[in-house]
């Protein structure tokens, strides 16, 4: 595997005559990608079917001078003013009913066909012109799909998709009537064009109404991102096309466009998403304000490799202070370096910074980059060359078997949100708890989607609160050797959006038990388990089969904990104490060794190495907690923002 | 008085094979009431004029062949899609100008005739086909008028509806302007034709204009039901006609409506109040978590009793957990027994269970039932078979003479959500905080409408924060011979919503003093009183004629509780320290004895017999209470959720 | 200066029969000028064209007659319901693209052209009838720009006139697009027309649009205010014109209208202003309770006489409790007449009370006045009468020399809510906490302008947060021999919302730093100061050139305090203890003696007199706090809400 740096670029805000200076510099930096491109509609179609494209020749030739490799991104997420004058009703619509205008970016509506056509012509005029450019070495499509809730969209062109989209998927309206259960409020429909957009209803609407649009939604994202990579495959072949997604998102199936990529990629804002994103405490937040979450990047990067089907990068990594968060502090020095190599132990085969210069101007100008204003460095790029030089001396790695795996899935998001049945219900928090706990114990993780047929390679998986089961997974189950741990409300639902006539979780043969009915709790008013810590909001009675067995219970007299077999099932969500607890001993069962590591030290291991990394604004050494070996690369103790390379003994 | 259980069932539901033996398992598990139909619509009438009854014909024939009676409600909560084909106006409109649209529940403006009309069709085809049968034993007009906050429209139909109501009130336009005040900011109008609804102005609007607003709307309601009441009453005379209310609403006149209706109902949710609807601290809640608030059923049940002019039901009853609070945890076993037995103690005619299965599909999936969605008997059903048997064994009783009247007036929560003049000021609260104290004494209540002109009953009569005196109650205060206890903020207002000239409390030859001015302040700032504890929020200060005197003052040295002969005036909001030792002095004054009850612990009397609960989680003695004499039913101490009947020592 | 007192009218509320008696009691009180008309456009033209002046007539010769002088008032703040038949477009639209209805008050969208002229109509009316009238001794327009949030509106009026004051402005439409760097997502217009106002779009927009549109918005407030008055000018010559603004209300650029009047006018209500405008915490907000902040209204005086260019009213005074704050308390006896002094130590020519009879009906009846809705004296009327006994006594006082300047700029407020950066960032507490400082030093302040242009007669002027520099100001600072405390944020953009190219504080002659980048943080992670105290939420990273040294640093190391010449730039949001530390050393540099009051005692020095004013509700000794000299008025110790007039030792 090849590890790579690079950084965002915008020659269009920039006097040309600092092209040069500037590849110069990021080649001296050691950066190998520029990323450009992605807003310059305005520059590259000024006036429609009115090219200009000289600009960008001659930008992507200064880059390509300097031996830098050009990510060329499609402009579509920033349409000119001029396409709403051909297009009028492109623009999205909010759940309010009012459309949502020109003026910053994203102003469209994903289900408007005349945009996507406009789309398709844009890109097809940029890949004919660089589909063969020897400096255009990848492709982006698009930018942050689903930035600024521009998933769903109530317009009048996403109400006639959705019931074409439900005609095809229903064949005849009374079977839409059933599989939604509408007798029940007298919601039966006569006709599909009867049917309307789940928005502005007297109460909530049919959970199955509001999943079927929130699936038809996200249907519209793959198509969009579809019609882009079709074109650019043809015209620009041998090189991967990569979308740049988001951190602590899933308002569309990352999976299914990720189908029709190449290599996924992120943005990783970890100061950014610390505020907001980490479910954390604030002591916590206050502990790591300088440094990010210890665990929200490593799942992310995890997330993202399975997103990207093992091929990923980081296509935007912050470089400073940035300017939308509530608040934007500067990270400690060193961190750059320490995300970079987080991202690259976990297999990103790229981290580029986003930007290269802060912009004096418009939306973003309290962006850092890594430059300041005034092209003077700022205080990240030392860092990056630091890591380029770093990568230039340390060993390949690649990120090897990895023993855990732990699914995520973007129905079960959606679900969870249209029903929480307890006001902190929240599916990422719900799986990221189990991703923090396993990170806890050294533990190397990988993120598998619901449609995922082998678990052969896993001593471990765990599948919490997993919507409704697809076959070949349960198959998988079948047979699988090591053990799992699912729920709590894993397969509470059909893919209707019913509850399964066995009830939960609904795998009869595999694990003889019913949910017979779910409580939800606030949290003052936990559930404490006979051993130890409580399930907290969420708690399911179950009824337990012969073939099934109790291994523990609550204070309470209710099974906590299910076994059969290889599975295992936890009737509620734990808290911290129990999840650590069940978790640990499921561990033990399945044979892996875990650690016990405090909340700033991490672990990653990468085939025959391991990375350790100090999230802590103090030093901190690892050996106290078990981390030996020979290093490659740093020394301990781990200074703050410290990293190290220690080599593995590989059983 | 014969007291029964219940339970609303859905045939439309489920395949008409399982019917027989639904029916079977309902008569055996002792129920005898059965409502049904109240969303069916789209089932009985599938396409406009196009009926289908024998559905309902099979299922009404197959409950009553098990001895079962039916509540048969019109289903006009629940218009078909196709009802919006023949009416697109029909839809109400939100405050902020947006229509409410189909897709769940009440989606109707009560302002629209011709929506009103096409609901007098369907209940007149109801009432003809089934006013005689002879297992129809009652009738439910709609379902829960004014859930979801549909009473407040703003649509077209409800402007015009609002002008003609005007129109018809002041006779002439110069006539609404004086009454309105509308010289204070060139208000007037030379027309009534315009005059908007009063939303989304600049800033507030006249507050008149909102209560004659929601004075109009809840006309609507009042005229919305009676259409439905008189061809019932025609086409299926003596069978008594219900409509089912909520906890905690007060957005249209509910004595209006129960004035044309022969019983009141309401639908009990203990555990799904708790969270929002008591007023309670979390401390309060978490203690009642599974249980509910130990007097918020209660005060509903005395409610709903004077709405329904002394016969009344519960017409859904918690049967556990539900899908639509915060948090919905599971009751206590035995609560569904001591909830029903609470109704019955207040003079419930019949208890009736929602549901009976649950519902797989839908909106209501997580609302648990009788049974669970595959047929088993869910965690409620033995507490109901349990009240069965008990009912059967248990003696008659009735509520007999009530010693307390508390007044609860709907004009007077729409004013002081109008103007709370302090943001903590709340017209439900204050007479729920009264009612609490009463409670706590021991003492039963009956609530009376501001319409009373009888009191001559009552040992005590309480009068909080009444807007506006009625003439006739005046009258009776005049001549009574208990003691009243009024105020704060009663008759601080014109029926036109002005101050009246002669300050409130507006009744100067039975009360001899003046409220000047008020404050309002937060809820760290209180008024302390000489005596102890506090006024909170709310301070008049007032001054006190010859006829009257001052009982008690503030720390600060001014009147708090004024009294001239039979009335005693309070010139704030006490706090429960305060409250509880004003009350019981006055108490004592009007010769009742009250006990001192902890806060799990409730009573409960009925002509001959003392009903104690026992609400806390843990056991509770009552005889430690005060509470003693020969047992009915029940033993001492209770264990948790649990209750016993005294024979009580009338005087 | 002449000190007067005067009061709020409405005769078109009452009777005329009580209009005689009324002007007599308020002479009797020692008021000298009433207020009348504001509000009565529909009393004053029942219809359109149909002028009805004869009750007008009578009553200014009714208070006429008794010496008052009268203080009429254009009523365009209330446009009758048939300006909306003439003018249906004329309301403002909220952000949300809802037009903001009839029925209360301000119901007008500054940029209708058609609605400027019916305003011009009835002002040309009145003052061609009232001009010369002997009773008419000074005018005001309107009432209260800009309150409920009514400068901003998103009508089609709004639109037009933004692209019009848009092409004024930058001539073509490239220089705009340069000007706010519209590359930077594509956002560059090809026509004028095409630009939008900056509401709903996607995510925020440009900060450049948004600051512009604040501008145009402005520019409508004072264009429509210029109208009025011109016409008065010339019709009604040598009366003063004012008008009232309100406190902490920053939504239009007051100087500019201020530049068109004679005086200002504020509408002072220090307990309603307490909940929410004062930035303090509920410990302080429950200690001030009925006082009010102890600087609030200071602040506010200073602030309107360098609106009123030196001369200035407070046009209503609270005079006990009111109807629109979140809690509505009663003042302490004795601090009607406490706030009434205090404006008259900072050079207020006549405070007016609002309003002289509690008004029974429509929105604000519920706010007191001088008199109970009864006719009978209120609480606030002895207070009045106090004053105007003493101010018959006391001797003439003059604001004299101001020795510290503290710089105020709209712009700057509009840039910060725009772009804050962090979430507390807020430029009015901003100054504000600088204000409250040098208020508890004991030193009297001075509100300049970022225009001003003579800072010669200040010993100190400070410059918080001012986003981008005056020439004249700049040019003033360059030969400024005292000291200026700069900082933070100041100077960080040019005009158009960019960063400078130079980087802040963009004055590399005067100050030789540069600030590189800046962070901000949440409330519980301060960044402490070596010397003691933090920076809070906003800290700034600078590179300090050889001209300019440090004068201070962090904990961490960075600089604080950076100083050259007269100049001192603090580069974070200091605490108050930090702020407090700072500004005592900065003041002692710059010769300015300083006191150390406690919360709630104040002074302010006017010419020979110095003022202490006692906030608390208890006694003060203000000789404790080495206020001591020959008193004038009062004695020590201050009784609660009292105030002392001392003689002062001018130096």
């Amino acid at each position: 595997m090849k590890r790579a740096l690079g950084v965002c670029y915008y020659p269009e805000h920039w006097p040309e005559s600092v092209w040069a200076e500037d590849a110069a510099l990021m080649a001296d930096a050691g950066l190998s990608w520029v990323r450009i491109c992605e807003f310059a509609w305005s520059r590259l179609e000024p006036k429609p079917n009115s090219f200009d494209f000289d600009w960008l020749d001659r930008a992507i030739e200064t880059l390509g001078r300097r031996g830098l490799k050009v990510v060329l991104c499609t402009p579509t997420a920033t349409p000119p003013r001029w396409m709403l004058t051909r297009h009028p009703d492109m623009l999205a619509v909010d759940a309010g009913r009012r459309e949502r205008g020109f003026g910053s970016r994203r102003h469209y509506c994903f289900s408007h066909r005349g945009y996507r056509e406009e789309c398709a012509r844009i890109t097809r005029a940029l890949a004919e012109r660089y589909g063969g450019n020897p400096h255009v070495a990848a492709w982006q499509t698009d930018n942050e799909y689903g930035c600024h809730d521009t998933v769903l969209s109530y317009s009048a062109a996403a109400k006639a998709g959705f019931v074409a989209w439900l005609r095809a998927r229903y064949g005849t309206v009374d079977r839409l009537n059933k599989a939604w259960g509408n007798v029940f409020w007298s919601m039966e429909y006569e006709s599909f064009d009867d049917i309307g957009l789940p928005n502005l209803t007297v109460t909530e609407p049919n959970p199955a109404h509001l999943l079927d649009f929130r699936r038809y939604s996200s249907d519209q994202v793959v198509a969009f991102n579809k019609v882009q990579v079709e074109i650019i495959r043809t015209l620009s072949p041998d090189r991967p096309i990569i979308h740049n997604y988001l951190g602590r998102t899933a308002e569309f199936d990352h999976y299914r466009v990720g189908a029709d990529l190449d290599f996924a990629a992120w943005d990783s804002y970890p100061l950014g998403f610390l505020a907001e994103g980490t479910g954390r405490d604030s002591a916590w937040k206050r502990r790591f304000l300088r440094q990010g979450d210890p665990d929200f990047q490593a799942f992310h990067h995890d997330l993202y490799r399975a997103v990207g089907k093992g091929r990923w990068w980081v296509m935007e990594q912050q470089p400073g202070p940035v300017n939308w968060a509530p608040y934007n502090p500067a990270p400690l020095d060193g961190m750059l370096r320490l995300w970079a190599w987080e991202a690259f132990a976990h297999g990103a085969e790229a981290v580029s910074f986003f930007r290269w210069r802060q912009a004096p101007f418009a939306q973003e100008q309290m962006h850092t980059g890594l430059l300041r204003p005034d092209s003077v460095a700022a205080q990240g790029l030392a860092d990056v060359q630091a890591v380029a030089r770093e990568l230039a001396l340390a060993p390949e790695v690649d990120t090897g078997p990895v023993p855990v795996a732990l699914v995520f899935d973007y129905e079960s998001d959606w679900a969870w949100r249209t029903q929480p049945q307890g006001r902190d219900f929240d599916y990422f928090s719900l799986v990221f708890e189990s991703y923090q706990i396993l990170r806890r114990f050294g533990l190397s993780v990988e993120i598998l989607s619901p449609d995922g047929d082998d678990l052969s390679t896993y001593a471990l998986v765990v599948v919490p609160g997993l919507m409704h089961w697809r076959a070949p997974f349960v198959e998988a189950l079948r047979s699988y050797k090591g053990i799992a741990l699912i729920g709590p409300r894993t397969g509470s639902k059909t893919e209707h959006f019913s509850i399964p006539p066995t009830l939960p979780p609904n795998i009869p043969d595999l694990l003889d038990m019913k949910v017979t009915h779910v409580e939800t709790l606030p949290s003052d008013a936990p559930v404490p388990l006979k051993n130890g810590g409580t399930f907290k909001g969420w708690r399911e009675f179950v009824e337990v089969g012969s073939r099934a067995h109790i291994v523990e219970t609550t204070a309470d007299g209710h099974a906590a904990l299910v076994a059969q077999g290889a599975l295992r099932y936890v009737a509620g969500r734990p808290d911290r104490d129990a999840a650590t607890r069940l978790l640990r001993a499921i561990c033990a069962k399945a044979g892996l060794e875990t650690l016990d590591l405090p909340d700033g030290l991490r672990v990653r291991d990468a085939g025959r190495f391991r990375f350790v990394f100090n999230y802590e604004a103090e030093p901190a050494d690892p050996a106290c907690f078990g981390l030996t070996g020979e290093r490659v690369l740093g020394d301990f103790p781990l200074p703050p923002a410290g990293l190290a390379i220690l080599k593995r003994q590989l059983p």
